[in-house]
């Protein structure tokens, strides 16, 4: 029998120098991340590490191991700084092979496009033993090898690939969360919040302070994966933040 | 005498549930990472990780081993969940006190708001042994402790941390880059942009490309230490690509 209690739990691998670099604001950890709590699965550590093969080994093999899945971003595309196949391939011990289908879809896609030259083949390369993650942005798709999906670093493309897997992992209750916003100084509300959140058994409280329209303020969002829990929390805070003389607005500021 | 080619090395650590829940888009990789460079300092990995002080301190101990510095930012406020200091503190095998210089700044900043509470003192809470990274924008400071640069999470706060720090780590030869931008699917020039690279050493070429008003393109970003290196890359790119038939548009697209 399934373990209702059970976490079910992925890492991200960011792979680019271009993150590193500063050039590229990344997306994919917040798109990765948003996705992955509607699946019921919780993202526990995200890393971003350069194009280098070993780098890249290194952090595969420890966050497969340590996940029930692992997600990576980046370097599978046409040119010479896309090595994300050939190291995991290396760190999983396995081969390089061109997989027929995605060799199928490369040659549909460019068929239009000036035909199938070898470095668009390279495109067509998996880890041995991989399966595919439908692309239907353009013709390259993801590869999935065990608990490893291995995706695009283009935002939009990732988003697709998510997209064909969406209801297709298996997860646990999705982590649900409500935010409220009151125009106080956190610091000024610090022991309320611990004490509420120590009253609500699964629920955890995170405080997030901003400085806006010249006065201080902080937006409160609860997490659980239990619906009623999550309501008796947030009714419980704002009880308390009211009764301490702070008028919250529901939906946060 | 000191090595003209040493690299100095940072990793930074973004310690927060809210970003690894996908709630908060963050800011502060793209912004230190921009930052290193400028300082000289080559930004190798970052981890996001969740306010957890057994993942922080595990990540700060091989971090710090492995790097000249190590940033992190995030969870350094007031609240229950800003775990930060107490984890960095454990990890590093020393107590946490309270700062007098830290204690006078928030005495300052909250004299007119209201008092020092025993909330806001907790801002005050330093690994013993740190001292203070300037914070002009709201009354906590940033810490420094050995080669650990302890920030704030909100990123223009964190902003004001790293102009305070400006040109006092010793770094090496900042990596400058450059890039165009040419309306060509990556696909077509995977192999000429490989060889331009291996015909010049010290330069690596990154290929980015995008698909915009219904047309593929790429930019590539050439990277160097040296700035003679970086031209003569840069001309043979722009030199080999307008021979293969595609025009070339300076600084990007």
């Amino acid at each position: 029998m399934a373990d209702p209690t059970r976490i079910w739990t992925a890492a991200l691998i960011v792979i680019g120098d271009e993150i590193l670099s500063g050039r590229t604001q990344d997306r994919n950890i917040a798109q990765v991340a948003s996705w992955l709590n509607v699946q019921g699965i919780r993202l526990k550590e995200v890393r971003v590490i350069a194009d280098d093969a070993d780098a890249i080994g290194e952090a595969v093999n420890l966050l497969r191991a340590r996940n029930d899945y692992l997600f990576t971003t980046g370097g599978i595309g046409p040119t010479h700084d896309d090595i994300t196949v050939d190291a995991i391939a290396a760190a999983l011990g396995v081969g390089v092979e061109i997989h027929p289908e995605a060799r199928a879809a490369l040659e549909r896609h460019y068929a239009t496009r000036g035909g199938l030259t070898d470095a668009r083949l390279r495109m067509a390369r998996v880890p041995a033993g991989s399966s595919l993650i439908e692309n239907r942005m353009s013709g390259a798709p993801g590869i999935r090898h065990g608990n490893i999906f291995i995706m695009a670093g283009v935002p939009h493309i990732t988003a697709g690939m998510l997209e064909s897997l969406t209801g297709t992992l298996e997860g646990g209750d999705p982590l649900i969360s409500a935010q409220i916003g009151c125009w106080v100084p956190e610091s000024e509300i610090a022991d309320l919040l611990h004490d509420v959140e120590r009253s609500h058994d699964g629920c955890q409280i995170g405080s997030y302070p901003f400085f806006r329209e010249g006065r201080v303020g902080a937006n409160f969002v609860v997490r659980s994966t239990a619906r009623d829990g999550l309501d008796r929390c947030v009714d419980d805070l704002v009880a308390r933040l009211e009764a301490a003389g702070w008028p919250v607005e529901p939906g946060g500021i």
